[in-house]
């Protein structure tokens, strides 16, 4: 590895699909400025213009990211004023670069907040440019290869105060009572939709639960695992320690049609309630 | 490269999908543990939970993988007491790890058998967890990056016989009088069907044969490329050494109706039979 | 790095996708033969058999690669006499390998043209095949490897004229009176669909254009910004100094039913017309 290397990892993040060159574009930017400068995938599948799931994609992946310098572009904004940012973390234990529209945040948030932020202003650092559309190619691409070819974080423009950053938007869960108002916050390959809740929220409730979500209850099992559930609904504690709604082998987003953002509120369970099966094709209906 | 390296590629495939960050993260966490390895993707496309489709995807590219570690997730069963496994082969030129649940078996067996298996117990080189149902990041992935800086395959955990690892399933064709009863194995995308029979199974039947699959007819011509069968269905030698059924251009899949695990019976050419064309909609039936 | 390497950087672009092992298999031969090299990613997912669409790609994506070898396969010929070549640029800083099928045309003409054009014929340098399929695995991989390792352009087979290679097929815009007849070459992830023209050809028709295509009349207006556009359709300059018809945060190709290939005229603004926005479900028909 290249001694003089300050940072030897970019972790990358956007919603510009890989159909397109996009990703392989940035990546030949970075390797052309530092060719010594691995570049992990964190995914390119964030739907696109979705700040907010980019957001939560980049705060559960954080804590796992080796240090170095996170490139995470969402920017429905691009070649407007809204200003691109690098923000330092850890005492420079990472940088992330971005634009400032409150896709960092989250991830900011999770390693212990911005230490020193630079608005990305000085143009000598990056690709002169026929269009003001792809700044992933043209801006923050080049800053983070630079980064880590030791170029000082104060070199790329303006400090600027981290208080001024966009702040994120993670919705908290709230009591009703003895309920829990949760939100789904994202489902998965596998169809487990988390929500914003972690185990200590519902613990009082038992391990069974009911789930009411738009127009349909359902009684839920509380798990550590798929294949404990059998046929039942549960609410698995997942990888990042909060739970999600799940169905053993099977899509729960898909049999219980959940989705990102939908509300689910959790109840202590009814007198006579039973689990429910996951793959019933209708839903229970308690008047 | 870092002289101390034991192995340098990590090859992974797993039923991940790029879409979440789960394929990004498992990468972090293995060059936080060990910087030098390289990580080629084969794929994480496996059909979630599918054991019996990775085990295939793993089978036809293992001999072509890098020595190194092969790091291989399909794994319904996490979280329950299914055993986490390292089987060495080829006299320690690879180790797969993964779950045991047949995912590696096929692989093991094109390469010759296992040498050493260890089960995967000793938490030292593991990730600390939240929650059970992420072993790729909390056991698989740190275990393959332990293997690779040298750690030694028996500090993982206890040895077992390679006897009681799961084995795989690949169905093999029969015959049937002339005839052989196939299978399809895997559809790729280009729609290419291929079947569990190699050219010496069929090669008695000549030129032209019949296949038969639910309650379709077709003439099929035995070729080498696909340009070579102009309007006709063919059976093309593959390039893993096995015939498919093909069309020039075309998605045979899609136009023949077939998909995995099909069953396609190969006969003779009954007397007066002449190729039929594949793009045409309605297909051939015989009395 | 490897002092001994010639080029340490292998671009990939295939229509293999990624769903099969078929990208890993080839990285790992890759592997096996040069470990020292670094593969970027332009895409996979190049349409099954879309000789056009990978040449474009590739075309607009050469300015940005790094030197090396390019390595591009779009290959429906794969297995016939189509010819297999290394294509020299730049006075030796990159070598294109492929098909002779015009995928490689148009981006060796946005770099200069061809210095020396070899026909892969030295099997020496190929991997033994069971099939004559998979010629990425076989012949373009393991040459592109090669070539990273220092062999020489012309060990790999017979230096061929470079006239005669296959021409791209680039569509050019024609001036029809004012109007300028233009055609989309490329609809990306985000739905902005490139038009074969530059902010030059349009020029003198103003800030507001009339756009036909079939059967739809629009107006739209040039921006620099997607967000400038607000409800407008717009003809936004892009990262590769085109213009392309797009939409505020939308898809302008699902909107206007926009699709590669297609034909749009761009006409001056007829009088009393007006901006018309682009979320309306109900083209506007001027007769």
């Amino acid at each position: 590895m290249n001694p003089g290397l300050r940072y030897s990892t970019i972790s990358f993040l956007t919603d510009y699909g890989t159909d397109d060159e996009f990703v392989g574009v940035v990546k030949s930017v970075i390797r052309s400025i530092e060719p010594d400068v691995t570049v992990i995938d964190i995914t390119h599948a964030v739907p696109p213009h979705d700040v907010r799931a980019g957001s939560l994609t980049l705060a559960r992946a954080a804590q796992y990211l080796a240090p170095g310098v996170v490139l995470a572009v969402v920017d429905p904004g691009v070649g407007t004023d809204r200003r691109a940012v690098a923000v330092e973390v850890g005492q420079g234990q990472s940088v992330l670069v971005g634009p400032d529209n409150g896709l960092l945040a989250a991830a900011v948030g999770m390693v212990g907040g911005a230490d020193r932020v630079v608005e990305l202003t000085n143009a000598d650092y990056h690709l002169p440019s026929p269009g003001s559309t792809f700044d992933g190619r043209d801006v923050f691409g080049p800053v983070a290869a630079h980064l880590c070819a030791g170029v000082d974080l104060e070199e790329l423009g303006e400090l600027v105060d981290p208080l001024t950053l966009q702040p994120g938007m993670i919705p908290l869960p709230f009591a009703d009572g003895e309920a829990v108002a949760a939100q789904v916050l994202w489902v998965d390959r596998f169809g487990n939709a988390q929500l914003n809740v972690g185990p200590d929220d519902v613990d009082h409730l038992g391990e069974l639960v009911t789930l009411r979500f738009h127009g349909q209850t359902r009684i839920a099992r509380r798990a550590t695992s798929f294949a404990e559930l059998g046929p039942d609904v549960g609410l698995v504690l997942d990888s990042y320690g909060l739970l999600a709604v799940a169905v053993d082998r099977h899509s729960a987003a898909a049999e219980l049609r959940l989705a990102t953002s939908d509300e689910v509120k959790i109840e202590p369970l009814a007198d006579g309630d039973a689990p429910t099966h996951g793959a019933g094709p209708v839903p229970v209906d308690i008047r």
